[in-house]
Order: C-alpha cells, then structure tokens, then sequence
C-alpha cells in the first residue's frame, strides 16, 4: 500500500513507543515523515533525536509544540517566550519543516479573551524574529473552539491568517480537520491560506459520533464524520502536496493497542478514506 | 434581590421538578419569566400547562425546541418538518416569546455537512409560512461546533444570520452565550443581529474549565470563563433588553441539587455577575 505523502505525528503512538522506538517502526512499514513532540525529544536526547531522525531518512514534517502565550503576569509571559525561542531551536536542530503553535488559552482566573488574543499576537511577534534568523517557519495551529479556554485562544483559519498577514513572513498556519471540518468558512479560508503560501502543515484523523472526551478521544480516519477527502482536495487545489500527518489522541482506543496495529491501520485508512 | 430580567429556562431543574413545580417554585422567588422544553409541556399537557404559566402570570421567553431537520431519506425530513409545525402551534397555545430551533447535525452514516446545511435552510423555508401565520417567531439557536455533527450544522452567530437574511421575516437568533463566547467575530454579529432586529433570546450559563462532558456540563454563571457582562452590554447595545434567560445541563452536579438552592443561586449570580 502506498505510503508516500502519509506523515506519522508521535502523540499517535505516544503510550506505545518512544521516539526511537516510534521512528524505526514507521520506517519499517516505509513510512517516511513524522512529527515528534518536544517531551519525546527531551527524553530521547535533541541530538540523539536529529540522529535517529537522519540515520532513518525521515522527513521532520513539524515539531509539536510552541505557543502558550497568555499569562497572568510578565515573568509568566517571558518565560513563555524563552521557552519559545528554545523550541525554535530544537526544530532547526531536527530540520523540521515547521514549529507548530498551539498559542494558548485564557491566563489563571481571566475571562479576557481579546487580552489573551493581544498577547498572543505580542508572543508570535516577540519570537518570530529568533524564528526567521534560524530558518524555522511558524505555523499557527488554530484549535477547535471547545479548547478555547485552555489550549488557544485562535480558534479559526480566518483568525490565525489575520495573524499571519499581520506578522508577516515566516509564519503559516498548520490546518488540522479535527478543528477546523465545522467551519462554514473552510473552503474560502484554505483558498485564502493556499494564495498567501501559508499552509504548513495538514494534519488528519477523525470526530467521533459521540465524541466522549474533550481531549482524548479523536478518531481513526474513517470512523468518524469527516469529510477527509473533500478537505484535502480543498488543500491541494489551494496548492499545499505535503504530507498528510495523522495525530491522534485516544486513550480508551488507540493508545490501548499494539503500535504495530495503530501504523498499519493509519496506512490502511490513508489509502481507503484519505 | 432583583429578579425582573431574569428567565428560568426550565432544563435547568428538569431532573428536579415538573413543569407545574419548577413554574410555582419560580413565582414563589420573584421570577416572571419560563422557557419550558416540549417534553415538560407534553408531560403536563399542554392545554393545562398554557393554564399554569397564566395563572402564575409567566411570561413564556421560548419554547425549546424544534429544528432537527436533516434526515436520511425524504419521508423522515417530512416528519421533522411535520414535528415542527406541532412545535409552532404549541408555542402559540403557550403565547412563547419565540419557538427556539436546534437545527441538526448529519443524517445518519453521512459526512455531507454542506447537504445537511441546505437540509436546515429547506427545512427552515417550510415551517416558516405556518409560522407566521401563528405569529409565532422562530428562533436559530447556533450551537457551539462541537455540536455541528450530531445536534446543530449552524455553528455561529453569523451563519444563522446569513440564514435570516435568506429567510426574511419572522425568523430570527438565540443567543446563549455557552455556544458563542469563544468567537472572534462575536461582537460585530451581534451588533448585526440587532440592526436586523433578529435577537430574540438572551441564554446564559458558563463554560466550565475542565469541561468533562460535551453536553451536561455547563457551569452556573460565575463558575466559568465567559465575560457574561461584556456579552450583556453587546446585546443591550444592539436593542435587545428581552431576559438573561438561565440554562444549565449539569448531570453532575446543579441537576443532583435541591431546586430551591438552584434557583436561589441563579438569583444570587445574576445579581453578582451577570
């Protein structure tokens, strides 16, 4: 079965393996491109990390993640940027094809969501010239709007582009269906993406009919209500042919079985509803 | 403590009480305004309940709910369309404010949302002439997205807009502010519904943080994230000066209260925080 142009993000296969472990079992099965999340580098090591990443041929298609912005007080707010700044660095160490943001929710006790939206915009602002410097492109992740209050704020393509075309070069917007396969707006907003070069990144899985946990319980591609197909072929008509990476966070499923049978499954999905 | 502008929607201390219980409790604490749901009317009879809102001198704020029209096949979108004209004519008998619609997700097995879109904008043109004839208004309620797949296809403030404009008169919005705090385009779609004249229900609750259920877990206002004031001064700032009308699905814990406490609390937090 064809594996070119399927992406694997570690969080998928997170409970089963680590980083080395997740990686040697994509390339296995010929898969070609992944996307880890910092705590997996961590503990692999970053140079350990880039290595197996190398000696594995693998494509880095993003680096999970940046953002977290919004804070109570201006130390909170600056060591959300430093610690910015240091996963910027980890994705040029791994020459991943991108930082992906997810920007962050309300401070402690706020109800100010245009605050915590300010501040975020000022947080992108503040590392994008680190970003730019190391060759390392942004790309906004907006989040569905039930994590709004404490994942991020950017809620919408229409919102994360306003921001791109405010900050500039260097920043994109990764388009996850999971977030975004609702919106009433979607065709226009990844017609507008694909014109201004902004897709980053595409990533895949599936909503749930019933969805039994706000975080932890994304479907297989296929199992859920998505309309995969016509999502993608809005994003390649918009000119974006990367990657299609599966992430999937699913505790009482996905995450509960072999490794071995979450891959294959993605690659069976990928040739079938994707 | 003041209780004028203030609706009870009776959801709220549905595993509490009946409608006749839950509308005297109401009067007993100064409320002049009810939202009962038609299972509580048809529980009660809607002959006899039209009698209990009089003689408590009840003001109706809405009938929840009607809509649900996308359906799988032809003769099953007829019955929805054939339920809503009963909806209609018993928000009449009750003299309701308005009759509040909960659209639809998808039909059964269909990842079509633009179809099921059109199913609601069919489904909505049918009602409407018997509508009007009862002179009874009908209510788009936008759910929030995670909602779009199995309760409601119109996610936003500005989609259920576009639908009125298209549907011309008596027809118009249900704000709850659970379903809309999150948008970024908020302010300026209220500010559009009420140059239209199309709000017709204010509801309030709060978004919990965490949120461990999509569906009962709505938080008493001022237990929450949402700037209920800011949203308040938005609506009165478009012309509309109708109820705060509370409704809370909380399986875990106001439906497990006395309903003397809940309401006593509703009272004290639209007071304090609303």
């Amino acid at each position: 079965m064809r594996t070119e142009g399927l992406a694997i993000n570690l969080a998928t296969v997170r409970r089963q393996w680590n980083l080395r472990a997740a990686v040697e079992a994509c390339a296995r099965h010929g898969i070609r491109a992944v996307d880890p999340w910092r705590d997996q580098v961590a503990a692999t090591g970053l140079e350990e990390a880039a290595r197996i990443m190398r000696d594995n041929g693998m494509r880095v298609t993003g680096l999970c993640r940046g953002g977290m912005f919004p804070a109570a007080d201006d130390a909170d707010r600056a060591a959300a940027i430093d610690d910015n700044r240091r996963a910027i660095d980890e994705a040029a160490a791994l020459a991943a094809d991108c930082l992906v943001l997810v920007v962050g929710g309300l401070p402690q006790d706020s109800r100010d969501i245009d605050g915590a939206r300010a501040m975020v915009a000022d947080g992108l602002a503040a590392i994008l010239p680190h970003a730019r410097a190391c060759k390392v492109l942004l790309a906004i992740e907006p989040l569905h709007p039930m994590y709004a209050a404490d994942r991020a704020c950017v809620n919408t393509l229409a919102h994360a582009l306003d921001l791109c075309d405010l900050l500039g070069d260097g920043v994109g917007v990764a388009i996850d269906v999971y977030h975004v396969w609702w919106d009433p707006d979607l065709a226009r907003q990844i017609e507008r993406a694909g014109a201004t070069g902004r897709i980053l990144a595409h990533h895949i899985c599936d909503w749930l009919v019933p969805t039994r946990d706000l975080l932890n319980d994304r479907g297989m591609m296929g199992d859920g209500v998505i309309d995969l197909r016509a999502i993608r072929r809005m994003i390649e008509t918009a000119g974006y042919h990367g990657p299609q990476e599966v992430e999937i966070f699913s505790a009482a499923d996905w995450w509960t079985r072999p490794g071995e049978e979450v891959i294959r499954t993605c690659i069976e999905r990928y040739n079938s509803v994707c």
